[in-house]
């Protein structure tokens, strides 16, 4: 999906999240959107270091934990 | 600045960080980029509600606890 970063979806953008654990190393960024009308789910969306966009699930420790990590660091 | 959300950057995003609080009502999502080779800088990058970008400071604590409030919803 190669949508402007400064378009506002109207709509959720995942549909699952990826369930294992990336190691932060092949993060390149996390972007967190909040719930609210246009998604009732909170969506925590990284892009890989090859590109890739990957839904993360937001209760998930190890999601947080990388969340802290990048701030932290 | 409207570049395809899948691209990934090769340098600093911000060249300073916005200071004033901003209430989590007006944040439609925040992407954060670990620092690396293209920036050394953690960077916090805030999409507002009307569809400005402002880049936030990683260490100050109501950035911190927006980015708490955003996951633990």
């Amino acid at each position: 999906k190669a949508v402007p970063r400064s378009v506002i979806e109207l709509r959720c953008q995942c549909v699952g999240t990826h369930s294992k654990f990336i190691h932060p190393k092949f993060i390149h960024n996390v972007n967190l959107i909040p719930s609210g009308p246009h998604c009732k789910n909170v969506e925590v969306i990284a892009t890989l270091t090859d590109g890739r966009e990957v839904c993360l699930e937001p209760t998930a420790p190890w999601v947080k934990l990388i969340i802290k990590t990048i701030l932290d660091k």
